[in-house]
């Protein structure tokens, strides 16, 4: 196991700092394209939302619709929390019991293994599924971000029986659902997290599910208190989660655009690495070079402190967008 | 001492269960006038509202932007974090230390006694200021719900002086900022939370805030997470928090309908026990009975395990609404 072992620094650098971006190469908001996350760049159309819904604390019935559009859009049965993203979920787990030792899969998304420091927990990265065998506390995002590795649900199960709890995060995974655990959430030491944000393109509401065992799924909504997610996050999410035609029809544009990303990226000397349907990693001579040339253009890319020739691109939107992408790349 | 000590159990009810009142009494949710809680049912009109801050991720700059406000707004420097609602600061401060006993002037909000038993606390409920001295950590809301007994500034920085932490809850301070503490925090052993929902009627965004000492709120930002608020919420609040003007104009109009509110109660032979500008306690004869007649002209009114008499009435919004009050009443 020894090669296993080599801890990381808790980073916590994100995408979606184009504040920062514009600080430094200027323009405004509405004309820069921003690349450096994987949110989808054609959101699902809001609805016109009832005035209530702003107004009221929301109630019992309109959460329950919403778990009902959720365990439908997941295929799943299993205990469901709805919180503010995901991220409320990384955040509530690691404290739900007394800290030991965790391991991460990594490189991946670094919210995992700050939260995790945070509570108290001592952690690990570790680079292959199998070195997760036998820790308290193991993490796996599948599909991975930012490379898009992923694991059958079958390794999945497997595993979760070699360790004492597995977060299966499952951010990027809509586009994906045969990958999905979330049929057998519900059994004892899994949790498998959901984002909303990120394949309806509205991550400004933050609305994320976890689902597990009905006594942690208690548990964490009793840490969430009793109305964690806000009225419109409710009401969207509902109808988007309903809505299985955007969905089918959003996963063959998301398809069929990430191959013209590829060839698009590939006229720039960009290798493709890995990815999903939401984002591309790239390997590049330069990331800090590549990631100025697209800022010249105000494309908004991602880079990692750990790696100084990769470069992770979101999927653009409108044409415009990638036409620019196409003019700043050739 | 003695006098002071009389344990309650933590009651989780709340008002705003209007869903339970439509399956007993009937009626659809447009017309039932919900007086079961205290949020102003004449909302900050929603200003146009851009369409990235439902897409991307909520930026630090808009966030700093929500800080500058709602510090004018407060009146105060001190470190303050935006959270989803005063009810999120409810639920984490308790976790922040290691657990022991609490004291909370009562009767009051119940989610505080909630939150810290659930976090280890053992928890007091007493019925003067007086006895919370020499807590380890002790709760006043102020202006109190449901029955607007509010202390002095002065009074309150007195005991903050005599009890290790202290947490005083202004969730419906906005029409008093004479009685706000928020100028003071930043100092050791002080929390201050203000929510944005009540006042400005927009309870379904999930908008509250706490001030305390710097390395404390530095904590509960991590518990937090990077993205704790919605970006249409950050948007909102930011746009009301600095429109002093109505809030001005919303603080005289609400006096005055207080006065004419307990003139209407009067009329049935509720008697005024006390109240903020945003809701008053009256003492009925049988508040089952007076419930039960409101619902039957669907209007949802709060009652409480602990008291067999009173009944909390929110302020009516529209004029149809104040004559639907008249007429159920008279």
């Amino acid at each position: 196991m020894g090669a296993c072992l080599k801890g990381k620094e808790a980073l916590r650098d994100h995408g979606g700092n184009i504040d920062w971006a514009m600080a430094q190469y200027g323009g405004a908001s509405e004309t820069w394209i921003d690349l450096s996350t994987g949110i989808n760049r054609v959101p699902y159309p809001l609805p016109d939302l009832p005035t209530d819904i702003w107004q009221k604390l929301p109630t019992h019935s309109s959460k329950q619709a919403l778990i009902h559009a959720a365990r439908a859009a997941y295929d799943t049965d299993a205990p469901i929390l709805p919180v503010a993203g995901a991220q409320a979920a990384i955040q509530m787990i690691p404290t739900l019991g007394m800290p030991g030792r965790a391991r991460v899969l990594g490189p991946t998304y670094n919210e995992h293994t700050a939260s995790l420091v945070s509570a108290g927990w001592s952690v690990i990265e570790v680079d292959m599924l199998d070195c997760l065998n036998g820790a308290e506390l193991a993490v796996v995002v599948n599909p991975n971000n930012p490379d898009g590795r992923n694991y059958s649900p079958d390794k999945l199960l497997h595993l979760a029986d070699k360790v004492g709890t597995l977060i299966v995060d499952e951010s990027f995974a809509d586009p994906t659902p045969e990958m999905s655990l979330a049929a057998h959430a519900g059994r004892d030491g899994l949790f498998v997290l959901r984002s909303f944000g990120k394949f309806y393109g509205l991550a400004g509401l933050r609305l994320g599910f976890v689902m597990g065992p009905q006594d942690k799924i208690n548990r964490l909504a009793e840490l969430s208190g009793p109305w964690p997610v806000s009225g419109p996050a409710i009401e969207i999410g509902r109808a988007a989660l309903a809505d299985r035609r955007w969905a089918e029809a959003t996963t063959t544009r998301l398809q069929q655009e990430a191959v013209a990303l590829d060839q698009i990226a590939a006229t720039a000397g960009f290798n493709l690495v890995g990815g999903t349907e939401l984002f591309r990693l790239y390997d590049t001579e330069n990331a800090q070079k590549a990631q100025d040339q697209l800022a010249r253009g105000q494309i908004w890319s991602r880079i990692f402190p750990w790696s100084d020739r990769l470069v992770r691109l979101g999927l653009p939107g409108p044409d415009w967008e990638w036409t620019r992408l196409k003019e700043v790349l050739s």
